[in-house]
Formats: C-alpha cells, sequence, structure tokens
C-alpha cells in the first residue's frame, strides 16, 4: 500500500527561504492583519494530518468503488461523505474565500500549499470541494450581494456544494457553440434548458444542496462566445429563510466510467427548464467564468505536484528496499543477496527527474501564488496591473507544464517498481491514471499552450514574456559573483537568451502565417517552462547558500542534476518550434 | 467505440518497396521453397480478416470482463476460448515454427506482419499464443526430441499451450537469486518447489494442458546466474499415448489486478514438488532461455507498434470528424458550427508524432526481421555470424525504443479526443494502459538500455555500433546524388557522427567510471533509436522515390515532419549523457 507524507518542510523552505512570504505580508496592508506565521504552521500541520489520516485513506478505496449512479442519483465511495463533512466543519473550503462571505481569506500563498496536501492525499476527493470554491469565487466577484448571501456561506461550510458547467457534447474548447438557453421570466429569473457533460459533482450524496454555475445562452443572444451568460441554478430551490426547498429540474443522467478519477463523479446534467439566476451582465458569462480560471488551472498544477510528490515518496521508499542486482562498482551491500536498487544509477535517474519537477514545480506554484496575491492584495496599482500581467503569462504554464511534467513523472515513478508498478496495490498506476486526466480537464495543455503563445506572447508582441526574462536577468547579475551559483547562473542566463530570441522569432513568424502560433504552441510552453524551473532552481540555490545541512546539500545536488540532464530538453523543443508550421500543414485532411 | 484495419498497405510498402523481400528469400535456399510472394498475401488478408472480425471485438469486452480466478482456475472472457481454438486451427501459432514439430516455417519477415495485427487487435489475448511459441521455440533449440516431440505439435496446433515461468517475488531482473529447486529424481525426472510470479497465461481455461518452462537450481547447483536451469513442467503429466493424464501439483495461487491488459491473467504460480524434466544442459538455463528472448522482445516492440497504429487510426478519425475552433487563416469551412480539428497545427502535430513513429517502427521491426531470417537461414556463415551481431545489438532497441514510444504515442493520440480520450467508451484509455505493460515486462526497458550500452557496445569496444554506423553511411552514400533526398541524407550523416562519437566517448568514460554505463543507458538507447528511425525514413524516402501517389508522396511528407520535428530529440538525448554519472550518484542513499 502506497504512503503519503506532506512535504511540509519542503513547503517551509519554499515559503519562507525562498519567498520570505512574512516580509511580503507585513508590507500588504490587507494581510498584515490576517496572516500570520505562527497560523501558518498551524493550518500546515493541521491540513498534513487531516489529509494524512482522514483523506489518503480513502484514495485506494475510492478508486476501488468508484462513484456509482443509479436512478439520477450518486453514491460516493465509503468515507467520502463524512470527510467531506469534516473537511467543510475544518474550514478547509473557506480557507481563502472573503471573510464577507465565511471565508478566512488567506492569501493563494498559504491555500497553495494545502491544496498540493488535499490533491496529493485523494484527487477524487480534492474535486469535490475544490469546483464549490471555483464557484464561489467567480460568483462573490459577479454575483449580486443577494445571491452571494444565499449561497456562498453555505458552499464555505460544505454544508452545500457547487459546480462549473461548461461542456456540451458538441462544444468543449470551443465554447462559443454552446446550445442551452436560459429564457427569462417575468420574476427576473431564467429558465434553463439544456445538456452539459462532464460536470464534476454534478450529482453526488456529500451535501444537502448543490449549486451549479451554468453557461448559457439568451435567446436573442450574439453568435459565438460573446452571447453567453452565467447562471446560478441550485439542485434544490432555496426558501427565504435559506432553507432548502423544491428540487430544480436539473439532474444527472448518468456518469462518465473514467480512466481514473473514479472517485469523483463526472456527470451527464439535464436542464428542464431548471430556475436560475443570472450571475454577472447579461453576455458577459465567459469573462465572469475565466476570472476563476487563473485559480482553478493553478490547481491544475497542484494536482500534478502532489500526485508526483506521492509517486516520489513510493519509489524512492521501494528503491531504497528492493534489493536487485549489484553495483557496477563491486557489491555494495556483500552481505545481502543484491544491493539496494539505488545503487543503480538509471535508477536515480528517474527518481531524480521526479523530485527536481517536484521541488521545481512546487517552487514554481508559490511564485504563481505571489502574484496573485499581490494582483489581488497590494496596494499599488502598478503592482497590482503588473502582477496580474505576470499571472496572465504564467497560469497556463502552471497548468499545462506542471501537469504534463506530473504526468511522466508518474509514469517514470511506476517504472521504478518494474513489474510491481503495473499491480494495483503498490498505488503508482492509479497515480498514473488518476494524474493523466490533469492534462486534459480545465482546458486541454494544448489549448492551454496556445493561449500562453496567442494571447500572452503574440498579441502582445511579446511583452509578458520580456518582462519575465528581465527579471530573471536581474536576478543572474545579482547572484552572478557567487561562484557556487555560477554554473547554474550561466545555465540560466543561456535560456534566457534562448527564450528572448525564440520570442521574437515566434512574434516575426506568426506576422507571416498565423499557423506558426499554434504549431509553435506547446513546444515554447515546455521550452518556457523548462525556463521558468532554472529560474525556480536559480532562487533557490540563492536561498540555500550558505546554509548548512542534507536538506540544503540535497537542494544544491538536485539543482545539479536539474542543470545538466534536465534543462537540455529547452534546445529541443526549440529546435522542433524551427521546423515550422509548414511539415505540419503539408498532408491533405484526406491524408490523414 | 474503437476501429481498427490491419495496415496492409503500408506492410507491403515494407516488406516490396523497401526491403524486397522475394529477392531476400530467393537467395536463400533454406526459404525459397517455403515462401512465396502470393502466399504471403494470402497470409496477410486471412490475418486481417480473423483478427478485425474474431480477435478485435473481444478487445473492449475482455478489458470490462478481465480474467477471473476462482480456487485456483482462472476464467478468460467471454470469446477468448473460442478465438484461441480458431486461432490455433488456422495454423498461426505455429506459422513461423520448425515443420519438423508442425509448425510452417514461415520467416520471421511474415510473422513480424501478423504478429503486429494480432497485437493491434487485442493485446490481452495475444500473449496467450505468444507465451506458447516462445516456449516452444526455446525448447525447440534445446529440448530433447522425445520432449519436443511430446509438447510441441500440441502448442502449435493450440491444443494446449505454454508459458515462461521465471520471476519469483524477490527476484525480476536479478535472476541469480532465485530460490525454485529441482531435486532429481531417479527416473530422470526432477521435483520443482517454489513460488513463481507475473506469469502470463500460468493458468486459463482456453487449453487442455498448460506446459511451463520453470528456471530452478539444483541442490548442488553454483550461486548466482551460472547455477540456473531450464524444466518443462506440464500442469498435467501427458501419458504414453500423447493423452493428458494425471494433474502435476502445479497450480495458480491467485491473478493480479493489473492497470490494463486484463484479459491476460497474470498469475502466482505454486509449485509443490511439481514433476518437470531437463531443458538443456544443467545450469544452462539462462542461456538457454536468452535464445528465445530476441524474439520475444521483438514481439514486445510489435505490441507497442500495433497499439500506436490503432491509436493513430482512431485519433486521426475523430480529428476529421469533430468539428471545434476555428483555423488561424480564417474559417475553412465556414457552412458549419465550427472547423474540423485538422485544422489545429498542434492537433496534426499529434497526429504526426504517432504515425512517424508507427511507420518508422514497422520498418524497422522489418528491419530487424531480415536479420533474425538471415542469422537462421542464410547458407553463408559469416552472413549469419554478422546478421547476429546486427540482431544482438537491435533486439533491446526493438523491445525498449518502440515500446517507449508506442506509449507516448497512445497519450499523445488519446490527448487528440480532449475529455473524450479519458473516458473507457472510446477505447482509448484502454490503449494506454494496455500498452503500458510493454515498457516493463521481459525485461524493463531500463535493462534492456543496459544491455545496449554494457553488452551491446562497451563490451566490444563499439564494434556493433560502428559496423551499424557503416551501412547506414554506405545508404547515405549511395543517395546522396539525389537532390530529393538530399536534406534528409544530411541530417542522418549529421546523426551517424553524433552516435559514433557518442559510443567513442561511452567506451572510454566507462573506462574511467563503471557507473557511466547505466548512467547513459536510456538516454543512449533513445538517441540510438532516433538514429535507426533517421535510417528507416531514409530507405522508405529511397523506396517511394520516382514513384506516384498520395501514398508515396504522403510517406514524404511525414518523413519531413519526422526529420524536422522529431529527430531533434536524438541531441537532447546526447546532452544528457555528457551530463555524466556524477549528478546522479551526488545524493546519498538516505537523501533520496
Amino acid at each position: 500500500m502506497p504512503v503519503f507524507k506532506a512535504p511540509l518542510r519542503d513547503m517551509r523552505f519554499v515559503l519562507d527561504d525562498v519567498f520570505q512570504a512574512t516580509d511580503l505580508w507585513a508590507r500588504l496592508p490587507a494581510l498584515a492583519d490576517v496572516v500570520d506565521r505562527d497560523t501558518v504552521d498551524a493550518i500546515l500541520e493541521e491540513a498534513a494530518k487531516f489529509n494524512e489520516n482522514v483523506v489518503f485513506p480513502l484514495n485506494r478505496s475510492g478508486d476501488e468503488e468508484g462513484a456509482v449512479f443509479n436512478a439520477g442519483e450518486v453514491t460516493t465511495p465509503a468515507g467520502f461523505k463524512d470527510a467531506f463533512t469534516q473537511y467543510g466543519e475544518g474550514g478547509w473550503i473557506g480557507l481563502g474565500a472573503d471573510p464577507r462571505w465565511g471565508g478566512q481569506g488567506m492569501p493563494k500563498m498559504v491555500t497553495v500549499m494545502t491544496e498540493e496536501i488535499l490533491f496529493g492525499a485523494n484527487p477524487s476527493f480534492a474535486l469535490y470541494p475544490l469546483l464549490g470554491i471555483g464557484a464561489a469565487l467567480s460568483m462573490s466577484q459577479h454575483a449580486s450581494d443577494e445571491l452571494n448571501e444565499r449561497y456562498l456561506p453555505k458552499i464555505y461550510s460544505g454544508e452545500w456544494s457547487g459546480t462549473m458547467c461548461l461542456t456540451e457534447p458538441h462544444a468543449g474548447t470551443d465554447l462559443g457553440i454552446i446550445k442551452t438557453k436560459a429564457v427569462p421570466q417575468a420574476d427576473g429569473s431564467y429558465e434553463l434548458t439544456g445538456t452539459k457533460i462532464f460536470i464534476t459533482g454534478g450529482e453526488h450524496d456529500l451535501a444537502s444542496n448543490i449549486i451549479h454555475l451554468v453557461l448559457a445562452k439568451l435567446p436573442d443572444a450574439p453568435a459565438g462566445s460573446k452571447g453567453i451568460s452565467l447562471f446560478v441554478v441550485p439542485k434544490f430551490l432555496v426558501n427565504e429563510d435559506g432553507s432548502v426547498g423544491a428540487r430544480n429540474p436539473v439532474s444527472a443522467g448518468n456518469i462518465e466510467h473514467k480512466m481514473g478519477i473514479k472517485g469523483s463523479a463526472t456527470c451527464v446534467m439535464n436542464f428542464d427548464a431548471a430556475k436560475g439566476w443570472l450571475v454577472g451582465e447579461i453576455n458577459q458569462g465567459l469573462a465572469a467564468m475565466f476570472v476563476m480560471m487563473n485559480y482553478e488551472r493553478l490547481s491544475m498544477g497542484l494536482q500534478g505536484i502532489g500526485a508526483s510528490e506521492v509517486a516520489y515518496q513510493n519509489a524512492a521508499a521501494y528503491a531504497k528496499d528492493r534489493l536487485q542486482g549489484r553495483s557496477a562498482k563491486g557489491a555494495a551491500q556483500p552481505e545481502k543477496a543484491a544491493d539496494s536498487l539505488l545503487v543503480h544509477p538509471d535508477v536515480r535517474r528517474m527518481l531524480l527527474n521526479v523530485r527536481a519537477h517536484n521541488e521545481a514545480g512546487r517552487c514554481f506554484a508559490m511564485y504563481v501564488s505571489k502574484y496573485l496575491d499581490l494582483a489581488k492584495y497590494s496596494d499599488d496599482a502598478d503592482e497590482r496591473a503588473q502582477a496580474a500581467d505576470r499571472v496572465a503569462l504564467m497560469t497556463p504554464v502552471a497548468k499545462a507544464f506542471l501537469t504534463d511534467k506530473a504526468f511522466e513523472a508518474c509514469v517514470e515513478a511506476q517504472q521504478v517498481f518494474g513489474g510491481h508498478g503495473y499491480v494495483r496495490e503498490w498505488g503508482m498506476e492509479q497515480l498514473v491514471r488518476d494524474t493523466r486526466i490533469a492534462q486534459i480537464y480545465e482546458g486541454t495543455n494544448g489549448v492551454q499552450a496556445q493561449d500562453l503563445v496567442g494571447r500572452k506572447l503574440v498579441k502582445n508582441r511579446g511583452a509578458y514574456v520580456h518582462n519575465y526574462v528581465t527579471e530573471v536577468r536581474e536576478l543572474i547579475a545579482r547572484v552572478q559573483g557567487d561562484s557556487a551559483l555560477a554554473s547554474a547562473a550561466q545555465a540560466t542566463a543561456a535560456a534566457a537568451d534562448a527564450i528572448a530570441q525564440a520570442t521574437d522569432d515566434l512574434v516575426a513568424a506568426s506576422a507571416q502565417d498565423a499557423d506558426e502560433i499554434n504549431a509553435a504552441a506547446v513546444d515554447f510552453l515546455h521550452a518556457f517552462g523548462l525556463f521558468t524551473y532554472a529560474h525556480m532552481w536559480l532562487l533557490m540555490l540563492q536561498a540555500a547558500q550558505g546554509k548548512d545541512g542534507d536538506f540544503y546539500a540535497d537542494k544544491r545536488r538536485v539543482a545539479g542534476f536539474f542543470f545538466s540532464r534536465m534543462l537540455p530538453e529547452l534546445d529541443m523543443r526549440l529546435a522542433f518550434i524551427r521546423g515550422g508550421a509548414a511539415p505540419l500543414m503539408a498532408l491533405s485532411a484526406e491524408g490523414f
């Protein structure tokens, strides 16, 4: 059976040594009174305890049992309901939410850690509260006070839960062509009719009401994405006194049978003239939904890191224990029948691939969180605006790069186990199956890459990227006098130059051929992701500099692995981009 | 539901245009009378028909039902028994086997195609006959005529089946430490006692007897791999008249619950003083088993290509049909709500990654088959010896590179489907789960890489690699005058230089530090695999040269994609190798 310990030591390193969170919080008036370091420590300890002891033990059984659909009702795996109730009562759902609606107002730099722990413990379970948090966040920014007052406190307490209903059978990435209709009623409400698919937590037995946020079109709406509005549609209508009233005609038609995250109910939802209320402005629904997406997409990255952290912990433990073969340099443990797997460089290569990703990814998620907090809480308008630009640039990277690398990492960790990795009892194959979805949902990773290269790069002629490159070059200038950091700084500088050049090349190429954007997208995202990892490793080396002990020494060792045996992928990605769109477009459609 | 058509057109291209098989067969006396082109065509047509119509329809249901264990008995999924009987009666199991024992003596250049088709149709089903073929091959080369006469004809007819029992709970890669004991008996037989795990087809309901080939140690055997002997142990003892007699005390203790290939029973086998007979010489068991491994390992590569061929066919069909988003150059199908996915360069990139792998991999498998046939059937001793060296070099590449790329390909094809790729009904997630095992079993891909770089490269100071590089350079010299092939020839020449240099560097580095072999192994295998693919694409370009029609034009287009957007991975792999062993060995064992 797999094991899981929340990586608190590493989280504290990132929070304190790398990003000096307390200094940042102290200078932000909006946070100075809300968060202090002792509280954060208590939160982390409690998150570790709850997720290790209550949530993680349901991960394997949740996969075995799965969510079960029967005549419109969904039964979640045994233990999920009790854990969800505890999770809500513990204040975890509202941890980062607006205190006005019952939240605790913790910054993203705190919830980024508790979310990673939750996802590491049990991704299927994690999705139930997460979708509610997303829906509530979107409402809190766009819905009327009346609606927020009615719904949000009960979502944050876990009494109710929430969903986001976007996809339809013919409309996934392309939401402009959705067909769900919303017809205005005399009382100011709307009646929604249509079918949504892939609705996470659309129906379940965890909460006494489910609050759906639904994209739909008014009868006279303009075509395409400019004609989409956002509605709140509760499973049960809510009485004036806040109690649960009559059933609204929205129901699950079925659930999907999936590769993984089997404990999470992925529902087909039928709206049959269901009563709903407008959130935000008419025809502004997509914008309202996407505000929340920056948080959601970082969460998908956290799902990736959470999973690959578990993968690492278990693969490293297995490699230590398993005796097989001998060191090429002669028996390391001659008194035993064979040496530990750790004598084999290739086994270490696999483990270090996973670990170097986990540590850089965790640091990167905190980096993005810092800018999410600055964009929200800074009292300086310029700082807010610049932070928002950085968030816009990094969000697709956080979603797609972290999850692509996490999937690779889980596969690599599974490989360490040999045949035992393929059988269910060790839990590695579940990690691979569960993590695969993170590359697909909340916008496929290909769509994220298109967002990065199209909207976040070419559209502003590379300004966001160049601003970021400038920040990295400033760090390089600060550390380059330190001989211990020189080779890492040099490699990062080369990566910065290469990314800056590729950015300019892409702006130029896309002016000649609009297909160059999408042709380069995924490879650019990976090159850029590796560049951010180089940046993170340089930050971590700087933070570890001059500090004694194995923890810091190992940081330097894993950094050495990253720069020599991972970063060279960046050049390959840029070489692929230089191949251009032409080889992709040469075949006719019939040729495929 | 997924679809599958055997890729006969592409197979004939490789067989006829690229390798001119009929010319080869005509000059080999041992084959000239056995195989002719018309027979091969009939075999291919029949293989396509049988596998598409009988075997493939059991693939999804086999995954849903799985093999079921109950009190020592294994029930295979519905339809498997009937299909297995038909498969045996159709002569497919003995297609490549020695006619002396009931086989049809077809060369590997033929069975390589029928095996790919079988694996594409249903990998779980494929393993049942395949293991019997492997066991029988090993016996036919090492067992006494008496044993062969007793067992082989009934394995080839499908009346009985076969297994290979190597792994034990504590001994996977490291077979030197197995514990199963074989005690000599007065009648010349042995009694075997021990536990084997991960035994494919160890127990099932497809055949009336199961013939186990078992590795075990005599009581006085030397320690390690030099003390292993090979035994044949039937489930039911065989009477003098060839009929099935008393039950031998060998039985399944359980089956594994696995990520995929669920229709294949992976058994724990308990031998409780089971009667067995020695195959080959005492203490020479490992060598006897490994003779067969060259064939078996190519088969795992074929499992990979078979799967990624199915992945390609379905992803290409989905991409054509699915309307989502618009071309960056303006609507391609303005009369429809959206354009086909094929307008998006990134979707084409994913499809072409899969296709360029499939076509190069199929060509490479045929190339290896040619040398397997030359090593076996040539009447020239030098040619046999040289072919055997080439086979030795290429076998770990065929197993590991083809399956690593196939897994990537299945994941990439799944990604084309977006959320639909994650749900079971489209079949893509099963392809990913089923293909994953091919990277693990029959020696993990890391072990294959160790074999390549250790035994096949460093041990002979790069001679095998340099001989192969010479062959490729001769091809380059022949085609470089052709301007249409010039850029491909140039890229292949650069790859040849890089591989030759990396080979010499590895020989030198490993003399200084024995860990450099394993530290470089997987990356060298991938670099080398990409080099062989460049070679294959150059051969295919040469074969397509001057030929009209879309088929040949598309070969040139896919080749263009390979050289510009896949081959650059080679440089990255060599850069990783230059990172050396030091960054891998820097952490202490406790640091992991």
